[in-house]
């Protein structure tokens, strides 16, 4: 059995993982296969740098043409990140009949449609399983669990550390900033965190579940992002007192064939299996006209974890190559790309406001939903000793989000609303 | 584009599910597969039975043959349930080389190696993903998703009825002979119950997913199996009060190559997230070396969610028969099983004695434990002024399953202890 020869770029935490798993996994994976599995080659940065697992240094190379020329090699595993320069190496590669197996998000999300059409003019594969949700195989599940239903709705935990932060701003009642910098220390957040508490992590990967849900091609711009970077532990500690948690969700949502996608801080009902989901790991909450409510937990990160995807693709690419059916991927996107507007995005909202503590004011206040149409689920004026003003919490029924910015803009309008604290989408 | 003529053997709840499916979702399903789908020939028991979806009445056949024997039909869906006379439907059609999609847990748990030896054999595909765990697909996260790991515990809420039975126990008190009583009449239960209640089901499941997960044949009998007929609600409120939640569970394990298989009621930690999992859903947790925990939750029963799996194998199987490529999944099975003993069996228990109150009765019950070198986690001793005697609570640490049975045996030899009423496995 000829063995099949793997070329790795980047040797990394996924990368260190999936040397691992080729290598301890070997048997079962030949079990599987038919074949021995080799890591012929390694990209990485700096060939001297000490390591935690042993490699010969032959395998090492700096170059990345060393690779992707490299006619002996079968299966380029893409584990470096980055974007313009790894799409030029994966393009590359697919022109010269290497299949490519990546756990680039950033790529994905930008660059899918494109690299996907690349590999499939050369009857290439590309898997990118670990692209999302770590160590959950959501993609095979969209594609080939859910072929036969029409899925309506997708919302995920798909960003490890900001759910890490809100788990514990929740069960410790700790501040954000303090967090955060717990989350930095610990190896959870980067020092620049940007891309994951303003949302765009999570942006990417509901670019690629909402195109693969849905079946069009979804665009990171479609996407509407809010971090959580603005949110206190007040607001955490009202939700709570409501039976909700604040989770930053990943929203897809289909109706007559019109989609929207966003992420957002979220008051999720605490009965809600997505509520449950705390620290680091994911969850992608999935519903089907026809199944019902879903839900596929497990780590979103990780060196093992993410390997375990990685390598569960390489033996995707492996088994198509013993059949000779490589790059025989149905083309996905077979949707025309229908994007609602913001009279059709509908959720219901949690507002919190400051107003004026005197007679009539929340006859005024509750007169503006009315106004624009937009009903109330539940209203709760309370003292609040710390505040001079008197407070109003409301929840909404369903609304769309074009009525919620009339009744928004109408509140900020309005000498008796001394401030809207908090505006929440709510689910559950 | 030639159709894909599918012969449906059976038209109950599932039947009629996947005729909605595969009509409702046609042109979702066309652009997938390239070629319509085509419901061509439909057993059932009565032709003249009123049905509340409309089919054309020549399409109907009381009799299978009409439809094994059809050289038009490509693909075979079973969903009439049965063992000896659907295996020698399912044989046969095979040996005409037609495909087969099954939703029967029964006929897979008892011959499943025969059917997919036979499928080998005559180049067809057999998918079964409906067999388990209704709408959530876990075969295929098994199979594929977690191809490149080494899976070593599998914990399964597989059966609804009695994840609602116990639910509603949990959650309002009942008593199990009214919880059941009530879902006998809302169709949750069927008039016997044996086969949910005593574990059977969840038993036969268990014995397929033990098989995928850790690639070796594990038999029916190899399944250790338990029901939830005996549990009162006092166990259940015991449970609840020291964080634990009481759950059918099916448990499959593997240690060093050695296997176990048990389905029982167990004390799950209130955190874990099987320990949420409420009503008749179903959830399957998953634990690989690799990946770590993971779950899967969604309807384990049902209508549309079943039929989801069966036409999601459906597409599967017209998917390779566009690629020619039928007949060529794996051999999954090649480990060879080798069965743990008693003594390689460990878990934690939950033991609730009755003894006599008096002095020196605790040490001599702990000292039994000792010598049988089961250590513990936790001992209670506290008044029940319901009985004449102290009751003592006691958790262990993790014990080989033979060490507790030493225990409780020398146990019940002990002129103090008046009874032992309630022995648990505890999870998480």
């Amino acid at each position: 059995m000829k063995p099949i020869k793997v070329g790795l770029l980047g040797l990394g935490t996924v990368g260190t993982g999936v040397v691992r798993i080729v290598e301890g996994h070997q048997p079962d994976l030949q079990s599987q296969v038919g074949s021995p599995i080799v890591i012929e080659k390694v990209l990485v940065q700096n060939k001297s740098k000490e390591r935690s697992i042993s490699i010969h240094p032959d395998k090492l190379t700096e170059d990345a043409w060393d690779i992707i020329h490299n006619p002996d090699i079968d299966v380029i595993v893409e584990v470096m990140g980055g974007i313009e320069t790894t799409k030029g190496y994966i393009l590359e590669a697919l022109a010269r009949g290497k299949h490519v197996v990546t756990a680039n998000k950033d790529l994905m999300a930008l660059h899918g449609p494109e690299i996907i059409a690349a590999a499939q003019e050369n009857n290439c594969d590309v898997y990118y399983e670990a692209s999302v949700a770590g160590g959950i195989p959501i993609i095979r599940t969209l594609v080939e669990g859910f072929s036969s239903d029409r899925i309506t709705k997708i919302m995920g935990i798909v960003n490890g550390t900001t759910n890490y932060i809100l788990t514990k701003m929740s069960q410790e009642g700790a501040a954000y900033g303090d967090v955060l910098k717990e989350a930095q220390e610990l190896g959870y957040a980067e020092a620049d965190p940007t891309s994951d508490v303003e949302g765009l992590d999570a942006a990417r990967k509901m670019t690629i579940l909402a195109t693969l849900g849905f079946r069009a091609n979804v665009a990171l711009e479609d996407v509407d992002v809010k971090g959580i970077s603005a949110i206190t532990r007040e607001e955490i500690l009202y939700a709570k007192r409501l039976g909700y948690e604040v989770k930053l969700l990943g929203i897809a949502e289909r109706q007559d064939d019109y989609i929207s996608v966003s992420v957002q801080p979220t008051m999720v009902k605490a009965s809600h299996p997505i509520a449950s989901v705390n620290g680091v790991f994911n969850a992608v909450y999935v519903y089907g006209e026809a199944v019902g409510e879903t839900m596929f937990y497990g780590p979103g990160a990780g060196e093992l974890p993410t390997a375990t995807s990685v390598v569960a693709d390489l033996v995707a690419v492996v088994k198509n190559l013993k059949l000779g059916v490589n790059g025989k991927q149905e083309t996905l996107a077979y949707n025309e790309k229908k994007l609602k507007t913001d009279e059709q995005i509908a959720s219901k909202y949690f507002m919190l406001l400051h107003v004026a503590d005197r007679a009539g004011v929340l006859a005024r206040i509750t007169q503006a939903f009315a106004e624009h149409e937009v009903s109330l689920e539940s209203v709760l004026q309370q003292p609040n000793p710390s505040i001079p003003e008197a407070e109003i919490i409301i929840i909404t029924h369903d609304a769309s989000k074009a009525a919620a910015n009339r009744v928004l803009k109408s509140l900020e309008d309005m000498e008796v609303v001394k401030s809207i604290k908090s505006v929440y989408r709510v689910e559950g």
